[in-house]
C-alpha cells in the first residue's frame, strides 16, 4: 500500500501465472505450452521482418492489424467470417482484460464457473464487475442448464474446454445458453479448442451476443509471440476497437503480427501438430489410469488428474524434485488435483516413469488426503 | 452503440494515431518515428530470439522482464536506480494507460497541460478519471509555477518535451512541481528526452511521487517493436506491477525484451543516431527560419513550426500531394501549426524544396488565417 495509489489498486487480486524457472533439463509440464515449434513458416515470416538491418522497426506497425485480421477472417469464411468481425491483441489475456471492461461489465453481474481460468476475478477486481460463480456438476462438468436456467444474468464468461478440467461442452450446448440470454453477452474463451473441441465460431453469425476468444499461445506453438484473437458480431468487435484505442494503438509488434499471420496460414504444420499433441495426451491418459489416477475427460493440451492414494501437493513436489513441473491449484474442490500439460512421447514417458518411482517408494495410506 | 456494450463504453473519445499509408516512395514525417535503424546488436538478439527453428516462442516470455529491468537499472546505476524501481511495457502508451489507472485517478482532479499528447483524455475517459487543463503560456511553453501554485491537485501529468511543441524544461522546476505536491503522483512523459532534454531519472530517489515514463520507439528507432519502461520510486513501481498483473502477465515478447535489452546496452549507436538527429533539426529549423517560417525551440525529434502567410492544412496538403506527410492537429490555439519530423538530411532537404516551391506557387496572403 501506497499514499500515491489509486486506493483501488490495494483491493486488486492480481493473477499469479506458473512459474517459468530457468532450471537446467527441466521437464516443464505447468503451463500448458506446446511441445512442438511454431510453424517453419511463421519462423522465416518473423525473419523477414527483421531483415534490411531491422529498418521497418523504426515505424510504428499496422494499429489495426489488418493483414492478421483478413487472414483470420479467410480461415472461417465457412462460417461467413469478415473481417470487421476479428479482434486481434497481445495474447488472448489483454483480449479478455478488454472484454471484460467493454462487455462484460453489466447492471447485473457477470457469471462463470467456480472452478476456471483464475484470472477471471482478477479483472472484474480490476474493473468493478459484480461477479456470480456457478458450481461445476460433481463430475467437474460446466451444465449449460446451470446458465440456461439463471435469471439475472448481466454476462457469461467460460473457457471451452474449461481450464483447469480440460473438459468441453458441445456447440448445441453453447447456442442454448446465448439463446436464453438474447441480451447478455455471453464469452467463449477458446485457449484450448483446437485439441478437440468444436469452436464456437461456427455459431457467432446466428448469435449477435456471442464472443469467441482464441490464442496463437498453444496449438501454434506461439506462447512466447503473445498473439489473441476475438471473433463475433461486428458491433462487439467495435466496442472492443473503442477500449483497445483508449489504452493502446499499437499492441501487436511487427514481428509479432508476421509471425501470427504466417502461423495462421500454415494449416498444415498446425494439423500435424494438434494430432501429435491429442495422440500424446490419450496415451498419457492410459498410463496414468494403469498407475491407479482418476483423470477428468480431457479435449485440451493438459491433462487434469488426481491418485485416491496420494496428496497431490506431495506429488507435485516430488516431481519437482526429479526436475519435472506440474501445476498445483490450492483451491476448495481441486486441491486433490495436478494439472499436466502434455508434452512430447518422451517428456510423457518420463512423467510416468517418475510417478510409477514415486508410487513405488511412498506409502499410500500415509498421504491420502481423502 | 450496441446494447451488448458496457454503457461507458459510447462515451469514450479513442485516441487517432498518426495515419500509417502505403505509398510509394513517401517521406513519413507524421509520426516522429526515428530516420536511421536500430541498434544491429538489437537486431541480432531479436535473430537470436528465433533461433533452433524458433523453439523457445513455444515457452511463455519471462512475465517480470527481469533481464530488461536490470538493464534499464544499469543505464542510470549513477542516479541509485535499483531493479524494483523499473517498469517495462508494450510500448509507453500501454505504461501510460497502467499509470492513469494506478496513480493517476484520485479524489483529486488529475491536472495536465491544454496542448499536450492528446491521448491523456483518452485514458482519463476510459478510467473515469477528472481532469483540468492547465494552459501553456502565450510562447507555448509550459510554466511550472502554473502547476506550482495549483490547489486541489489529485495528480499531474505532462511530456517532457511537451508534445506537439518539443518545447522541454529544465529538472529544477519538475522537482518545484514534485515539492509543491507531496502527496500527488507526478508523472513526467519523457517519450522524446533523448533529444536534448535532461531526464528526471535524476530526480526520482529524492522525490517518491515523481515517475519518469520513457520509450524505446522514438530515440532507439523501435517504433515497431512496442517497448517502454518507467522508473520511479518502488512503491510507485509496485502499483503498477498491481495493475499490470490484473491485466495481462505477459506483456512484452520473447523477441521484444531480447531486442529492447540489446538496444538499452548499445550506448555508442544511441549516442550516434540521437546527435544525427539533433543537428538535423537545428539545420532543419535554420532551412524553415529562411523560407519565413516561425518554429518553436525544439529538444524532441520533431518541430513544431507555423509560417504567417500560409494556411498549415493547407500546407499538409500540398506537402501530401508531393508524397510527404506532416501532421496537422486542427484544435484551438495550435491549427496555424505544422508538426514535422525530423528525418534523414535527405528527406529534410526534400521538405524544404517542397515547401519553397509550394510558398512560390501560392500568394501568401490569400491563405492566410491571422
Amino acid at each position: 500500500m501506497s499514499r500515491f495509489w489509486n486506493p483501488a489498486v490495494s483491493l486488486l487480486s492480481p493473477y499469479v501465472p506458473g512459474e517459468q524457472p530457468k532450471i537446467e533439463q527441466l521437464i516443464k509440464l505447468n503451463t500448458n505450452e506446446n511441445p512442438y515449434p511454431p510453424s517453419p513458416k511463421a519462423v522465416s515470416a518473423m525473419r523477414e521482418a527483421l531483415s534490411g538491418e531491422g529498418d521497418a522497426l523504426r515505424r510504428y506497425p499496422d494499429p489495426d492489424g489488418k493483414m492478421l485480421k483478413a487472414t483470420i477472417a479467410r480461415r472461417y469464411v465457412a462460417y461467413g467470417i469478415r473481417e470487421e468481425q476479428v479482434f486481434v491483441g497481445n495474447g488472448s489475456d489483454e483480449i479478455l482484460a478488454h472484454t471484460f471492461v467493454a462487455l462484460l461489465k453489466q447492471a447485473r453481474p457477470l457469471h462463470f464457473p467456480d472452478m476456471t481460468y483464475s484470472f477471471y476475478p482478477s479483472y472484474c477486481r480490476l474493473y468493478g464487475i459484480d461477479f456470480v460463480t456457478v458450481a461445476l456438476d460433481a463430475d467437474f462438468v460446466l451444465r449449460a442448464e446451470d446458465y440456461v436456467s439463471k435469471d439475472n444474468v448481466g454476462a457469461i464468461i467460460f473457457p471451452n474446454p474449461n481450464a483447469p478440467t480440460g473438459c468441453a461442452i458441445a456447440l448445441p450446448e453453447i447456442a442454448a445458453i446465448a439463446r436464453a440470454h438474447p441480451d447478455a453477452p455471453i464469452v467463449i474463451d477458446e485457449a484450448y479448442v483446437d485439441f478437440g473441441a468444436e469452436t464456437a465460431v461456427a455459431l457467432v453469425n446466428d448469435h449477435p451476443n456471442l464472443l469467441v476468444v482464441q490464442t496463437f499461445s498453444k496449438s501454434r506453438s506461439l506462447a512466447g509471440l503473445r498473439v489473441g484473437f476475438a471473433v463475433g458480431d461486428a458491433a462487439l468487435i467495435e466496442g472492443l476497437e473503442r477500449v483497445k484505442n483508449s489504452f493502446n494503438s499499437y499492441p501487436l509488434d511487427r514481428v509479432a503480427l508476421a509471425g501470427a499471420t504466417a502461423a495462421m496460414e500454415d494449416e498444415i504444420w498446425f494439423e500435424q501438430t494438434r494430432q501429435k499433441v491429442q495422440a500424446s495426451r490419450e496415451r498419457l491418459a492410459a498410463g496414468l489410469s494403469a498407475l491407479g489416477f482418476e483423470t477428468l475427460p480431457s479435449k485440451a493440451n493438459f491433462l487434469f488428474t488426481r491418485h485416491p492414494g496420494y496428496d497431490a501437493l506431495l506429488l507435485t513436489r516430488q516431481l519437482r524434485e526429479r526436475r519435472i513441473l506440474v501445476r498445483h491449484f490450492d483451491q476448495p474442490r481441486i486441491r486433490d488435483f495436478l494439472r499436466i500439460t502434455i508434452g512430447t512421447e518422451a517428456e510423457c514417458e518420463a512423467l510416468l516413469a517418475a510417478l510409477r518411482q514415486i508410487c513405488q517408494i511412498l506409502q499410500p495410506q500415509n498421504f491420502s488426503t481423502l
